[in-house]
């Protein structure tokens, strides 16, 4: 009968528009911003903070990664190393490697796989652009950290194929993960590649 | 090594602060939000939309409802009957009411349950304000529309205890869910409420 108020209501649809949250979770969110304990005390800056980004955040020009500038960080930076592009399919993978912090090189954002079915192309994810690259910045090793599956490996032997006469062309280790390693919790597929790179000791 | 930009990873931690919103789905949403097919379509309504009801909202002064104004819509109705009051816990179970649409009486939201563990006594909800108003609005019923959880059931009883002298108290009927009644995956509770009231047909 009585619906909530058109501003709440208007706030509740876009919420919802996120990824991982439904009508029900924005509801949820919403409700928690209006409530007194807590809940006031995060509206404004969470509105101050989504303007900002709204308002500065862009995509990088060479390697697709999201920053406040242009040129990210990690490509305006002297003191990564040269020579060296990271494929990712996102900019969350992006960050997760950057937290696991073991790579110094520099990076190429996808946005995504390919995918006839969405007709995203070669065009659609900057391989072109990654492929000119290589070339321009004397690249000698690309490492595809794409995602094990099917679409991923499919890109991922698309882009080897495009680099393979003009540098060398890396993928990420498959195998048991450290620390969440219960070869019964495992699927086949990973328990297949790790046995085929297994390693003596 | 190189985190995102300080703002985008200011709006991931607020983001992740909302209930159902962890460290890893606020990225995800972030991260759409400055994604170019869709999100900064979205980014800038969304600010807007959250600041205006960080402005705006507020809890009725009479019930506990969430509106634009001190006192809500419902209260300020005058074609919702006089006389009863239905309590519920949350303003989400107060929409989930008016969304079923039969209830045409007023409301008393607690904003939670009795909790020792918590510190949340009859004044953190409102019990003597829910009193106060049934001895002045001359309110005939009381319908209590609280969760079937331990707390919830310990509440309603409080409740019950402090109206019976001065209204009819009742509560909502518990049985078998209409159009998710597979007795197979109903709990033992559920089964035993909706045998004990069963009813002939």
């Amino acid at each position: 009968m009585d619906a909530p108020p058109r501003e709440i209501e208007e706030l509740i649809e876009l919420m919802a528009k996120l990824p991982g949250l439904g009508p029900r979770s924005a509801r949820r969110a919403v409700l928690y911003l209006i409530r007194k304990r807590g809940g006031l005390v995060l509206a404004p800056p969470l509105a101050d903070s989504m303007q900002v980004v709204a308002e500065r955040a862009r995509e990088c020009l060479t390697c697709g990664n999201v920053g406040t500038s242009d040129i990210c960080e990690i490509c305006a930076s002297e003191k990564r190393a040269n020579g060296e592009i990271c494929v990712v399919e996102d900019v969350a993978d992006l960050w997760a490697m950057e937290r696991a912090g073991v790579f110094a090189g520099r990076y190429h954002v996808l946005g995504g796989t390919l995918s006839a079915l969405d007709a995203i192309g070669p065009d659609e994810l900057g391989i072109p652009r990654l492929v000119k690259r290589v070339e321009a910045e004397g690249v000698s090793e690309v490492i595809l950290a794409l995602n094990a599956t099917v679409d991923g490996q499919t890109t991922a032997h698309y882009i080897a194929e495009e680099l393979e006469t003009r540098c060398k062309v890396t993928s990420l280790a498959q195998g048991v993960p450290i620390g969440g390693g219960e070869l019964d919790y495992l699927d086949d597929g990973t328990i297949t590649a790790a046995l085929k790179a297994r390693k003596s000791i």
